[in-house]
């Protein structure tokens, strides 16, 4: 498989999920500096312009919750979508929470230009930011297991997914010291040995050890 | 089963499910326009304050990505769920992108409170949002099989979500004849019973048939 990513985005759940199941992957770095989401070659492969994208014998996946549910898929004895049907829902729950309002939470400080035009606009969306994403830090602090994963003591793909989004509440002028539960959850998911080889080829960027 | 749904909302898209699926439950009403999400009764089962809500034996779940997997897992022989991972997986990049993008792109017309907060950029949102509603339109035009389900012959939990994102284009100034699949696609999930029966409770407001 290949898997395109771009340093510091939500491809970190990916490349750490890749990690944690253990499957043969090359990774391929895409540069939004040089907006390389956007190229024609890219967008052949992603016509949504963005990252990741996992391309497999089967086909090409571009969503992070399909991409998670499918690595799971390939290595089920890692149970990183739980067998019982009731415990995977609460996972989806959580999972469907991340895409949907955290993510599209912090998406407003740096890509508002997706749902408005004006200077305004953009500068009020990103005023009110980082109160969306304490919002949300609060939500899943209260709502999460965190024993000491997301969803209890196994590692599911909320955990990676969970951590990728966590990785931006400085830059989101959110008080991390807020949020016990989650600062203790990223600062485990950081020393795993999956981040330690995402952090060597260059997709994670920061250390929260 | 207590389903907990509002009139018109994304929770057409658990309504239509269970109807399919052939699960018995207790459809309960809210008032949008009375505030009903924000009370505290309903906060106390669905701390996000909208809907839908699926109270279970197990316990709630608040995510329509959760709540239809959930469903499927409960009547496993209407396959709605691909049993096929990698269809599984097709199917959940669809339902993703509705989820974080789709959707997303329209609750910056009625709900762009939730990421701004002065009158002018709630007006940016709402001039642009009928551009990005079209733009996902087109993205799901040319990129699913409408075969003559989303997933081809058979229904899966994509569809009654589809149709319940859909039933607001005409609202979101969306002109629906330049996306002939998703019209065909409307029409004959609302000439389903399974539409027929959700409509005369109330949660389904509109008629493509």
């Amino acid at each position: 498989m290949k898997f395109y990513y771009a340093p510091g985005t939500i491809s970190v759940a990916t490349g750490l999920l890749l990690q944690e199941a253990g499957l043969d992957h090359t990774p391929v770095a895409l540069s939004f500096a040089d907006g390389d989401q956007t190229k024609p070659d890219y967008l052949a492969l992603n016509p949504k312009g963005r990252v990741p994208a996992l391309v497999t014998d089967q086909g090409i996946l571009t969503e992070t919750g399909a991409i998670a549910e499918y690595i799971g898929s390939l290595a089920p004895d890692k149970n990183l979508v739980p067998a019982d049907p009731w415990q995977a829902a609460q996972m989806r729950s959580v999972c469907y929470y991340l895409a949907s309002t955290m993510h599209v939470n912090h998406a407003h400080g740096p890509r508002g230009i997706r749902w408005a035009d004006s200077d305004a606009a953009l500068a009020d969306m990103k005023a009110k930011m980082p109160r969306t994403m304490a919002d949300s830090c609060t939500f899943i602090e209260e709502n999460c297991t965190f024993a000491p994963f997301v969803m209890g003591q196994e590692m599911t793909i909320a955990d990676p997914w969970l951590f990728a989004i966590c990785c931006w509440l400085e830059t989101d002028n959110v008080d991390v010291d807020h949020f016990p539960r989650i600062k203790a959850h990223r600062a485990m998911m950081a020393a795993r040995p999956s981040a330690a080889a995402i952090r060597a080829y260059g997709l994670l960027t920061k250390d929260f050890a």
